[in-house]
Parts: structure tokens; sequence; C-alpha cells
């Protein structure tokens, strides 16, 4: 049970399970397909009312998913038996802002004060794109979303500050609305898009070269259609420099028990 | 520049003017009308963490409107100018969750340590209920809706913990499927009902004897439709015994300058 193809067919508690015991430690894009994933922040309990008030106040490119209690490594309302330090497979662990080390478990690192943030990330809209007939273009290539880092600021919480980093995906007009109206229901995956069209407006002089990712090519029929990224906390974390942070490694997210369909504000039971 | 109708004419920056000033001191329903009015929360930052907690982990009872930065009395998020010291008709002042105090400002009771929580609450899907041609009973009957305890358990985050309180609007079958479609694209003002129909579902024995409010008749082609309410964190904080908090007095709400058509997550500024 570890190539992709198995890996696809698997539910989200299999996949963590595969992942926790080392079997599959590669990026999880497409794995137990239908299910919420997400990006990952871990730091200690100093830093957790800034951050949290950070994603209270940039929704769009930081939509809060879930937060562990201090010192839990595990994420009750995201899925059963979800253990942080063991079920994500590839971490990045940065010291006062530089990155460090990048390893497949993080349970000789893990601190009695740390807390774990999960935050929606853009394969559940893209998913929805995809099945509602719209080309994904770096899907389609099979390369990485390219991504931008921008002039709008993010609105600042304590240490916690930055731009917006914005992912972008080239459309015909005509798909780029359909994609705002999809996107509109995704509020915890980035929601709809920040900007459409010149790049220039929101400080991107060169749309053919991104700041992270892969170029991709936009068509003469098409415009660049701009989301805000996940990126967008992790350069807030760098500005922060906490003296100790955990993120996930790039494309390595977790995979909650929360299925995508399930749209709104998140973790309700009722 | 005192009375109701000339209040409901004034932005939300006159009208919390008129209040800061000591000329208006009563409830705030119908004023400023289309802007987001907020149930307030301020309380030592050592339990913000887990409040916040709390909030994220039971938004339809607490859509996190707002928090403010630890011991800043100003909002900056949600309008210009706002001090919560003195912009809010009326406080309950609560000590180890016992009510203490009703007052007009808190400026001598505050503290350096204190973070503000602004929640969503019902005037803003109820203002486009009535758009829509819905009739709201209480509102035409000039009484308090009625809200009830029930057996749904709030996910805890800490101290916090406790029961959803709902608040009911007898509908017809048609109203209450349309109520459901407008809320949904209400998530920061309690979003769509957690119940509709038999009472006994969720723990509520008697519906014609409201916990708080005032009772309301349900017609013979009706059936109660029910929201999380925003007595819901309300009885959590008095769970939790925090040494102190100040809440909003019942209706008395803090009004925002965030337009209630401003739907979806919140404070993006993109």
């Amino acid at each position: 049970m570890t190539t992709r193809e198995e890996l696809q067919k698997l539910s989200p508690a299999d996949v963590r399970s595969a992942i926790r015991h080392g079997v599959y430690q590669y990026d999880t894009a497409g794995l137990a397909g239908g299910y919420i994933q997400g990006n990952l922040a871990i730091m200690p309990a100093e830093y957790a009312t800034d951050f949290l008030r950070f994603c209270q106040r940039n929704p769009k490119p930081c939509p809060l998913v879930g937060v562990s209690d201090t010192g839990d490594p595990y994420l009750p309302t995201l899925g059963n038996d979800i253990d942080i330090r063991t079920d994500v497979p590839k971490y990045k662990i940065f010291r006062n802002g530089e990155f460090q080390d990048l390893v497949t478990d993080i349970k000789d690192v893990w601190q009695d004060d740390f807390v774990t943030f999960v935050l929606g990330c853009s394969f559940s809209f893209e998913e929805a794109l995809l099945e509602d007939g719209i080309e994904v273009r770096h899907i389609t290539k099979g390369t990485t979303v390219p991504m931008f880092r921008t002039n709008l600021q993010a609105t600042p919480a304590g240490p916690f500050s930055g731009e917006y980093v914005v992912s972008m995906r080239p459309m015909k007009v005509k798909d780029a609305i359909r994609a705002i109206e999809i996107t509109s229901r995704f509020p915890e995956a980035h929601g709809t898009p920040v900007h459409l069209g010149d790049p220039l407006q929101i400080g991107i002089r060169d749309v053919t070269t991104p700041d992270f990712g892969d170029p991709i090519e936009i068509k003469a029929d098409e415009i660049p259609v701009f989301w805000a990224c996940g990126v967008t906390p992790q350069v807030a974390i760098s500005n922060a420099k906490p003296s100790i942070c955990i993120t996930h490694a790039p494309g390595h997210m977790l995979i909650t028990d929360i299925p995508s369909a399930n749209v709104g504000r998140g973790p309700d039971k009722f």
C-alpha cells in the first residue's frame, strides 16, 4: 500500500497510518480524494494568541480549520487519532525564523507548550473546479502552481505581518467567473480570488516568473486569476521569528477526516 | 439626535458617538440599519487563547468577527475609532462567573491585559429574512426572540464548555427552506439553523416556555426553526468563571462599520 494509485483509494485514516509507519513519505496531492488537506504550523503557546488573531484578520490566506489544545499532539476536531508528530509525510523545522531541518516526524522535537494550527489549502477547491470541467493547468502539466509575492499587506497581529502571497491559475474569462462562483463555497480553502487580470495592480511585475513554484503559460484568450495562498502565513511566521516553528513541507499536507464537500465554517457538529 | 427614529438614519460612527457621549443608552435593534452588530465578550489575556479555540470549534454559536490586541480598547478591523470602553450602550460585568454590575461604560474597570472579542449576531440575517418577505414573528410582535437550552454540547476548549443555546423562529415549511438558503450566506451571523421541527430531538421539552426571552405562538401550519444563539458563549464563559469578564447587556450591541451585505469570512481587505 505504498504507491500513489493504491493510496488514492484509501481512507484518510489509512493514508495517515501509511505515513505514520514510514511506508509513504511523499507529497499528498490527490491522495484520499474528497477530504480536506491542511497546511500546518506548530509553534509555542506564547505565540498562539497573536497567530490566532492573524488568522482571524486574514481569513483568505489563513483559513483556520483546526487548533489543538496546548501540548496535545492530537486533533480530535479534524479526525480520529490524528497524531501531528507523525502523520504528515515531511516537516520543516525553523528556529528563530531560519530553516533548520527537513524531517519525517517531529517526535524528538515535540514540546509540551506546542500549539498546532491547521489551515485550509487549495486542493479542495481545485478538486471542485476539475469536477466542473474547468482546466487547472498546473495539474494538467504536472507542475507546482506558480506563486507570487504581492503588494497586498496582510492585517498584522503582534509579531505576525507581511504581504499576501498569491497562487495564479490562467483561465478563460468565462471559466474565471464560474471559478469565482465555485470558490465562494470554499471559504475554508482560501475562498474567492483576491485579484484577476492586470498583475501590476497587486504589485506583480512579471507574471511569467513566479517567486515560488513553476511558471505556467497564459494563453492569448486567458487572464491570470490570483488566489490568496498558504505561503502567506509562512512569510508572516518567518517575519515573526518564533524561537521554534514547524510547518509541513510544500505539498506534504495533513489529510483530515473532513469531507471537502463539508463547506461552511468548519467544525460545527450541529 | 436621541430618539430611535433619528438614530436609525445615522451612520454607525454617529450612533456610537451618541452612545459614547451618554445621549443614547438603550437597545440597538434597528439602529444604523445595514451594518453588522456584534455580541461582546471582554476578558483577561490569560483566557484569550482558549476562548479563541472555543470560537474556532463552535462557529455557529460563536462567529468571531473581531479580536482586539491585548490591552488595546480600539477595534480597527471593525471600524474607525471604535472605543470599546464607551461605545456600547450597556455592559454587564461578571467576576468569577457571577454577575456583578450593569454599567454604561467600563472606563473605570479597564485592564491592560484585556482582550475584546466581537461575535456576530442574528440581527444581520433577520434583516435579510425581512427583506425577502419572511415574517420574523418576535419582530412583528415587538418581543424578544425565545431562546432555549438544548442537549447539544459545544466542543469544549480549556475551561470553556457547555450546551448550545438556540433561538427559535416559527415559520411555514416553505419559508423555513428559504430561510436556510438565505442564512447560509451569513456564516458570520450564526449561519444556517442547527435544527427544525421536533424540539425534543435537541432536548427542548416545552417549546412554549423559553429559558430566555419571550414565548411566541407557533401556528398550526408552522414548524419551529432553531438557530445557534449568542447566549451559548455566555453560558461557556459562566462555566469558565474568568476572574473578570464583561459582556454587552442583551440587545445593547456594538455597531460596527462593516456592511451586513459584506458576507463571507469577515475582515479580509482584499
